[in-house]
Formats: structure tokens, C-alpha cells, sequence
């Protein structure tokens, strides 16, 4: 090993997915394995993105991370396997102009530094740990050189969070729950990459950043054990819609498509009002938004926009294509108006062209962020569909 | 028949009842039978009740309706196979002093005048409809001399709107669903009376008098069609909770008792949830109630308080006794405070000796309205327990 002043660092960044086919409840709460399959869409990483730097040097004496800059503690479980995954598929790794050389079984001694940044609310139901943990694996396998692909990298992310394993791909995402029990089986394929249906366009509403008050993990175990739909739910209905939503993103079936993701969302959420205590994820103003969705859908005769909401109030909402997009975000401000002295670049952050499209002239152009340094974000995970972000004012 | 000029008169009040396994889905639209059988418990007519008078006079040319002093049309197929039903039954009555005597086939011809008025919001999920057609049957049976019993009444009343037949008995009610295709066998059974169970103290939340956006025939229609969670919840879910809940109540378990109603509660909302498009019957509000019930019961070990919600945000609350009741008032004040010029003696009916218990003096004694004249109520529908309604201020 070279002397101790080195430090080898890779940067990386991950986008966040949402699941349109939902994974709500585990087999194995170790393992973290799924009593279903589960299908997601990953987001443009420009706007809802974990940013993770690691770093290895022989003068760190313990494995320390800091969360959006703050440190926070790698002792759980779901991180030391996540490390004793990656280190057990560490490779040789040289790097002469730095001087730098670390042997296969060098990695065992020595220790990382994470630091970690998501540019969204964590914990708000905005999937944070799963682009935390996929970025996590992500980062560390490069810097590592684990020669393993994304396939195999994703049931290492799994550990660290279930849908974590969907975000090492981008376009649409298939979690396969597996039957094995090593959960050796139970990882993320890609269905179709990002380019083939990229007139989709996304916008989420942010009906609140604060923190959920019941953990994923939590709510999840409540309903495994509590809940008398739950299993019906995973046995009988997710297969048949996970065959359905394949065909249909194969197709590129809005109507069936927006039908199943609306349908299951819904599903979801009616699980967690049968578990005991019950969970309640949505609020008035997602149920408003459910409304004016379905009613704006019913009276076009043919779905505009599907919803979903993840174990939170803030709706992803998927519009058919840019037009639908500029309507909805119409309706949005229309139904929900922002306060006479908001700032519309605050309110509003995405793809300003479309609200120019939407006759909405008071925007700036914004320069947008420079990239962070040495990024190593694999080709998959690159831009899928714009996103647009509309604050809490209501 | 007697001369043109008479009028003979019956008054009757009828409470409504909540249900504690709750009926949500029909097998048969027109004959109204449900895809599970459903227990409820009958409500202290004092606060929550239907009065209607039903008037015979050779002078009528028409059956005609009034209801909370409005004319409405009885041409709808409910209405009429109430009177149909009823009218079959009729018998021969004789009014010697009056002069009135009335054939038996003389019901045929013969034209009825209804006036029914609520004490409570209509069609606010407080179960209007459930009371008005039980009491419009039963007053029709008295009108008419008809010899059935509440039993076969109430198999009348299901025609009209299925909860309506619960309402016939006072206590613990039992709506055997039944396997007649013909709906003979669907009919309700008085599993207690009202003193088997009297210390239970019910407490109700008015948290909206509005009026629902999706009526419970359109919802519970749209149920059955679209939520793939319905039948397994009616097949599978029910008839175990039906049994649970018989024990529970033969036994006054209480603990039982709550877990059960609040369950099937949080079901019968998961399944609207679960359809397609989704009906929310509850708001942010009743997320509340329900928030602040299940951490008290959850900080005393024991459940104090179960709740229930129909198809409307407003909560029914069922003490454990009247400390227990006591106790609730006083969180009620404390989590929804009336506005300072709220007059307690609107923000709160009922009892006002347990207001007393909780401390709260500015209450002045009302008098207590004086009874409609000539009231036939079975025996069965007397006071069940006291009843609370805090109006809607939040």
C-alpha cells in the first residue's frame, strides 16, 4: 500500500424512481425481500437525485457517512450490509500518477467516508432512500472496482432499501421478488431504457417536505402483520397487473397504463388504511389532486395524466405527452394558486419551457447548477422525462 | 268505506344505526342484498332519528311525499316496493268513534300521505336514509294493521335501503345476509337488546352536515365493479369478524369489541379507496379523531374508545362507560376547540350531565323538545345510550 496521505474519492449520482406497480410488504425483513413484484419509472436525476462522494484513504480509522451534512451513523444494519457486500467484491485497484495501489485484501483494513446529498426532502415520501442506497452501492462498486453489473449491484442495494435496488437503471424498472432464500434471486431488471417512451412527461406536486410520520419500514411491517388485504393484494392482484403494466409499457398504452399505475396507487393506500393502526399517507390536498385528475380524465374520455403517491402526499403525476403536461400544469396553478408574492422559480423548478408553453411569462431563465466534480453516473440513469416541482403553499 | 272526510293517522320514530361490521356491496341491486352479513347498533332516537306520519284519507287521490317539509317524487322503485309490500299485508281496520272502517282489499285503492323529518343532516354519512325507510315501513305496517313482526318488517324496510332494516330493533342487530333469491331470508335479527350493553356511552363528531359527493348506492355500486379487494373482504374477511364480533358483544369484551369496529371500519374505507375512481368518505379531520383515539387507547393499554366511520367524514364514538365517555368529551374540546363565541349549548347536544362530569359548566338545562303526538315506537327502539354531537366548527 502506498504511504497514508493518499485519498481515492468517486462521485456519483443517482436519480430517484416511483414505483407505478408498488412494493408494500417483505417476506424477509433481513434480506429485505418483497411479498411482490413491483414496477417503477426512474426520474430525471436533474431534479430529484441523490449526489454521493466516497472516499478511501489509509488514514481514516472507521467508516463514517454525513447525510445532506450532517453525520449520521453507519452502524445499522442496512449499511454494514450494504459495505460487507461491496468490500466482499472489491478489486485490485492502481492508480500510478497518484501513487496509489490497493490490493484485493487491502480493502478488508481500510475504511470509507460517505457524504451524501439528496436535492429533495428526504423522508417525505420522495423514495429518498432509494436513490440514497442505489447511489450508495453505486458509488462504492466504483470505487472499489467491483465488476459486477447493475443487475447483480441492485440486489446489493436492496439491502440498504427495497426500492433502492430499482434505481440503478433508468426507463422503466421491474423489480423480480424471487424465490430464493438467500434473496440471490429477488433484483432489478430494465424493461425498456428512457428513449423508448419519452414523450411521457412527469411533474410532481409537493404537497408537503416534512417528514413522514410513519416510516416505510414501519408502515410495511404494520401491514404484513395486520393487514387482511395485504396478502390477497400480493398473491392475486399484483401478478396479473405486473403482466398487464408490461404490456402496456411495451405498447405504449397510455389508457391502460394510466389505469393500472392510478388503480394500484389507490391499492396501495387502501392497505395502508387496513393496517392496524391505520397508516394514512395522503391527505385533502392529494385527494383534491385525485379528483381533479380523474375528473379531468373522465371528461377527455381517453386518461391525460395518471397519479401515484408513495408513502407520502406528494403526487407524481404522469402526463401522456407535453401537451398534457402544459394543461396540467395549468390546472394545477389554477387549482392550487400560488400566494400573490410567490416566487414562480421557487414554485415551480423543472423545465421552464413547458410553463411558457402553459402561457405562464413571469420566469426567469435560471442557470442550471454546475455538476459536481467526477461524476460517475452509469449512461441508464441519464435524463428520462422532465420534472417539474410545485412548493408547498397550500 | 266510510265517508270522504276522514283521515286516519299513525306517527312513528324510528332511530338509525351505525354499523360495527359494516355492509358495502350488494349481490342483488333491485332486491338490495348484500355480499356479507352486517351488525350495527342502534342509536338513541332522542338525537338521531326519523318521525314520520302516514296519513289514509279517501280524500287523497295520490301517494305523495313529504320529507323535511319538502315535497319529493315516490315514483323511485325503493319507495314503491315499500308501499307495494306493505299494502299486501294490509288488514281490515275499524275505527268505530271516527267512523272509519276499512276493508281489507280497500288498501288498493286507497291513497297514503307521508311527512318524515331527520333530526340530523341528511345524506352526511349519518345514516338518513337507514332510519327513514325503516320508520316509513313500520308506520305504514301500524297504518295498515299488517300482523308481521319487526323481522319480517324489516325484510320490507332492506327493500327500500338495505341499513334500513337494522333499524327495526333496538340494541346489537344482525343482518343475516341470507341465499334466497328472492331476498326472503335477508332480513335482521336483534342479537341483544339495549340492556345487555348499556354502559357503552356514544359519542358523535359531527365533522361536516354536508352533504357526500358519491351516495352510498353509486359508491357501494362502483365498489363491487372495480375494487379487486371487495369480494375477498366479503368472502373471506367478514364471516370470521362476524363471529369475532358476536362473542365479543355476548361477552361485553370490549377490547374485542373496539378492535373489531375500528378494523372493519378502516377496511369498509380501504375498499372505497380501492375503487375505481376511488371515493374518500373521510377527511384530514376524521385522520385526527382517529389519530388522537388510537394513541389514547394505545397509552392505556386498553382501548377506551372505538371508532366507526359510515360514508362521511363524521366520526361515531363509542365509549368503553361514561368515564371513559367523559374523558373523550374533554380531549374533543381540547383537539377541536370551539370558537370563543360558540354557544356550548349548539356545539354540544345530548346529555349535558357528562359535559358536568367533564368540568365544562357554561352549559344552560334545555328543556327537552316535547314528543310528536301519537307516537308508535316498538318497545325495541327506546333509548340505547346517550348520544353527543359536536357541531362542526373545524
Amino acid at each position: 500500500m502506498a504511504e497514508k496521505t493518499w485519498v481515492r474519492m468517486v462521485t456519483a449520482q443517482t436519480p430517484t424512481n416511483i414505483a407505478v406497480i408498488k412494493y408494500w410488504g417483505k417476506r424477509d425483513e433481513t434480506l429485505i425481500l418483497p411479498v411482490n413484484d413491483s414496477i417503477s419509472v426512474t426520474l430525471d436525476p436533474a431534479h430529484l437525485c441523490t449526489i454521493t462522494t466516497v472516499a478511501v484513504s489509509p488514514s481514516f480509522d472507521q467508516d463514517r457517512m454525513w447525510l445532506n451534512g450532517k453525520e449520521i451513523s453507519l452502524s445499522g444494519g442496512r449499511y454494514q450490509n450494504c459495505l460487507r457486500e461491496i468490500r466482499a467484491r472489491a478489486c485490485e485497484v492502481e492508480d500510478k500518477e497518484k501513487g496509489i495501489k490497493i490490493a484485493k485484501n487491502d480493502w478488508e483494513k481500510l475504511h470509507v467516508h460517505v457524504a451524501s446529498y439528496n436535492n429533495f426532502p428526504t423522508a417525505a415520501g420522495l423514495a429518498s432512500s432509494a436513490a440514497g442506497f442505489a447511489c450508495l452501492v453505486f458509488a462504492l462498486a466504483k470505487l472499489m472496482k467491483a465488476k459486477e453489473d447493475n443487475c447483480e449491484l441492485s440486489a446489493i442495494a436492496r439491502q440498504g432499501s427495497g426500492s433502492a435496488c430499482r434505481s440503478l437503471f433508468g426507463g422503466f424498472v421491474k423489480w423480480i421478488m424471487g424465490k430464493a432464500e438467500d434473496g440471490s434471486d429477488s433484483l432489478a431488471v430494465q424493461l425498456v431504457d428512457e428513449k423508448h417512451w419519452d414523450e411521457l412527461v412527469i411533474i410532481i406536486a409537493v404537497v408537503s417536505s416534512r417528514q413522514k410520520e410513519t416510516s416505510s419500514t414501519t408502515g410495511m411491517r404494520d401491514s404484513v402483520e395486520t393487514s387482511l388485504l395485504l396478502q390477497h393484494r400480493a398473491k392475486e392482484v399484483v401478478p396479473k397487473r405486473i403482466k398487464q403494466m408490461e404490456e402496456a409499457i411495451k405498447n405504449r398504452d397510455f389508457g391502460s397504463f394510466a389505469q393500472l399505475t392510478c388503480a394500484d396507487s389507490n391499492q396501495f393506500h387502501a392497505v395502508c388504511l387496513d393496517t392496524c393502526p391505520p397508516i394514512f399517507y395522503m391527505n385533502d390536498t392529494s385527494h383534491r389532486i385525485i379528483s381533479c385528475v380523474e375528473k379531468w380524465n373522465c371528461s377527455e374520455g381517453t386518461p391525460q395524466v395518471a397519479y401515484t403517491f408513495d408513502a407520502g402526499p406528494n403526487a407524481v403525476l404522469i402526463a401522456h405527452n407535453r401537451k398534457a403536461a402544459t394543461q396540467l400544469i395549468q390546472k394545477l396553478l389554477f387549482c392550487f394558486p400560488p400566494s400573490s408574492d410567490a416566487d414562480l422559480n421557487s414554485y415551480v423548478i423543472g423545465d421552464k419551457s413547458i410553463l411558457k408553453d402553459a402561457g405562464i411569462e413571469d420566469i426567469m431563465d435560471v442557470e442550471a447548477l454546475p455538476p459536481p466534480p467526477e461524476i460517475k453516473g452509469c449512461p441508464e440513469m441519464q435524463r428520462r422525462c422532465e420534472l417539474f416541482h410545485l412548493y408547498e403553499t397550500w
